[in-house]
């Protein structure tokens, strides 16, 4: 308080939230670059509520979703030819925080600014770091990901709020062998197929990937849907895990016709982006693109892949938070791993490890 | 945790349910038997998540309703013709709670199990029993409900839920005085005369009977409705308390024809059975059905009966759980009592009692 | 408890409410005059639950709303000619809060009554007075608010819910300024006129007056729906701050042809009063009424001033329910002040003073 007289403007309020047990030197995923349009939005990434906007000149900002004034989160505010404007009193700010106006007062004084962040877009994908107390600011560059800008696909995207840790989220997608029984209207296909399939696990201390090839499988209703299949395929799906986000490539091409641990192969592709950013210890949000190659009918095919990832993930969400609803029912009794769970223990392992580096 | 590498499956859950404080060596309702067919049921019985199913062979069965694999609640599966599958990873379990398949994987660990509860069908009602560690096994069977599989009636029937703690459902139901005030547009009738009937109560260590006899009354919306009356009625009520449930005979028959005390009386029949089962300390399961006896055009008077009697417990949660929100809002003044009470507190002491041999 | 037998009508309840934190003896807007009128109305105010209706002679009455029986909320019943009946088993209380029948019991014991409070109609305005320990009966009369009854306005008006502290309300209604910003469809007009005008402030120990004249604006939309302006107009907004209530008398004349500190000023009024009445810590309850002075269509107009102010007054409720939230989210860090928050840091140093002496 810098004015005496509001001492008084304390409330009562929630306990402050517990010390963070995310890794946090790392560039985690804000927003996809097209959300970020002509006005601000606000979302708590990491425990921190942050506004997200575009200064200008067209760059990314991030900073705390509060004026300084009386608190109104600046995400109730406007953009408009010099920033970001609060809703309440018309104080305006800048993408570094700075408060450049107070409507009717010469005087700015200089404790009027908020708390800015890093962040940065690139290839469509606007990263955020909060970082440690050891690194706060960035030590590496945000990840390229050229599938959104190589040119070779088309693809679309979206956001889901999930009443779920963010490392359920992890396991779930570190193991795709549920499709065969959450996934069963779109990507499924035949659950002992995806049960047998041979799988090969690999991991350092950052990344994990888990390759499976499935030759001879039925193609499941989005593959026929996107492709001219003649019959049987086989299918591949590869899984890149990193901390703060994975990479699927899965496809498939007709049956006995090419080397599936091509990376050049031809036939179907879907490659997923899968942006897992904490909200709270105990939310997620889950930021996901899908791409395609589609061999005519682009924009139609492009829809119906992407209107079947959303069913698909919606799938997923449902499983995942009745999960976790049953975990907070239950508390912690022992869980028994079976041979599906070797990738998603790995990724376990490398959060923990970095997790108690976390400030 | 039986896996390396899995310690890290721990999340912030809520506290564990607090010493359960209800008469443990009980049968419960649980289901009524058409509620149990192709899809398994989730319920939360005694403070207990439940999954109930019926097997291959048509039996009910209850399981903890938590995979042992990632605490997927098992009433998010399916049953097949083998038993209950999980919806995650198609884990699949006999109604004892054993895996008996492990999609892709030969061996099944010997701690691939869940935990399995006494359950029996009898008369169409579905009992459970969790027992107190002095009694873990029944000790008796459940109770029979002729009124299903006599012949004499028609009935059908619902569970409701309420958020209020289910002594509460018990005092409702032990004085139907309150007829004259809240059932006006069904089963009321004359306030003074539900108010100022002689009462007759009743008991051991173990029920409570009520007797109430309304002679010269106005019949009721509902029964007016159901049956063809002359004029003015003789009207009784039956209540029989018991520790998981009450029965309820109410009916009436044309002024000054029968006597009233007979069990073989005539008249319009409605008997109520009412399983009242707690889902924690806070809320509870209301298992109903009501069984009538028209002497035409069955199916309509039946029909027009339930719904009836559905209307009128509705009323009955609206203010119940009123009630117990006021409750919770002025904490535990004093209460006086009125002359209408008795058999209420009568069943509360036994409850009382049996409460303190609970583990 | 005052009957063997009852004990254990004890049920898990919420913690007691925290001591009072406000100041106690004020009359506070307990609800309009016409909104009273054939049902009771159940209502917290200042932590207590409170049901408030007409007794047969048409004076208003408070009680505690618990009925002393079984706890239903009074509110949950129905007037009759005698008085207040509980909706569970028609026990009857007249405006004192006694007990003045028992269905079906001749004798009503002397404990059968609830508290009431101290309530006053006046001017269309129910008061009701709390007090402290220290004045526990009323020591004044509730306020005047003749704009209500001298006939020269027409006006109508209505009550919110807000999930904010009462606090809050005042701090945006002390300061107009956030019209430019938040209000601009109906009220609002240009922001930098808004904030650059000439603000006077005056106080003493239980009020606070903020004057500002606005010469020569644009009329806001409102105001050009009401009245026929010519072109510019002179504006002026006079806050008066009560601790219970705000009268604020804003309007306009046409530029440059009458003086606006003369109280008899013709040109449009709007006259807005405004009960803001805790109803708990961190919730409120905001009564207000709009009274106007149309030269012709006198209902039409006065219907679209009354639309328009809810309008202004949801925008208000947006903001000052996300300003709520985010306090509880950020906790307390600084917040700096500016030159539009002289009225309201005086409002809050008198709301501090007479805080303390609550009991």
């Amino acid at each position: 308080m810098n004015v005496p007289g509001s001492e008084s403007l304390a409330y009562e309020v929630a306990a402050p939230a517990p010390v963070p047990t995310f890794p946090l030197d790392q560039w985690y995923v804000a927003a996809l670059g097209w959300q970020l349009t002509d006005k601000p939005v606000g979302r708590t990434l990491l425990n921190k509520p942050v506004v997200l906007f575009r200064t200008p000149d067209g760059q990314v900002a991030a900073l705390e979703d509060r004026c300084c004034h009386r608190a109104l989160p600046l995400s109730n505010g406007t953009l408009d030819e010099r920033g970001l404007r609060c809703g309440y009193h018309g104080l305006l700010f800048n993408g570094d925080g700075k408060c450049i106006e107070i409507p009717g007062q010469d005087k700015i004084p200089s404790k009027a600014k908020v708390p800015a962040y890093h962040v940065k877009e690139r290839d469509q994908i606007v990263w955020i770091w909060f970082g440690s107390s050891e690194h706060p600011e960035p030590n590496c560059e945000p990840p390229a990901y050229e599938v959104h800008s190589s040119g070779k696909y088309i693809f679309d995207g979206d956001v889901y709020h999930y009443d779920a840790p963010y490392q359920l989220i992890h396991d779930n997608l570190m193991d795709l062998s549920h499709l065969g029984y959450v996934h069963l209207r779109t990507i499924g296909g035949n659950a002992s197929i995806h049960m047998n399939a041979e799988m090969k696990v690999e991991s350092d201390d950052r990344t994990v990937t888990v390759t499976r090839y499935m030759p001879g499988s039925v193609p499941p209703p989005t593959y026929v849907a996107a492709y001219p299949f003649k019959d049987r395929v086989d299918r591949w799906q590869e899984i890149e895990f990193h901390v703060s986000h994975l990479r699927i490539w899965t496809g498939a091409v007709d049956a006995n016709t090419e080397s599936l641990s091509n990376p050049d192969r031809g036939g179907f592709h879907m490659r997923g982006f899968h942006g897992v950013t904490p909200e709270t210890e105990t939310t997620s949000h889950y930021f996901w693109t899908i791409a395609t190659n589609p061999q005519s009918d682009h924009e139609a095919i492009k829809a119906k892949v992407v209107e079947q990832t959303a069913l698909t993930f919606e799938e997923d969400k449902v499983i995942i938070e009745a999960q976790y609803q049953n975990m907070c029912r239950f508390g912690t009794p022992p869980m028994i791993d079976i041979h599906v769970d070797v990738g998603a223990n790995r990724a376990r392992k490398i959060i923990e490890q970095l997790r108690h580096c976390a400030r």
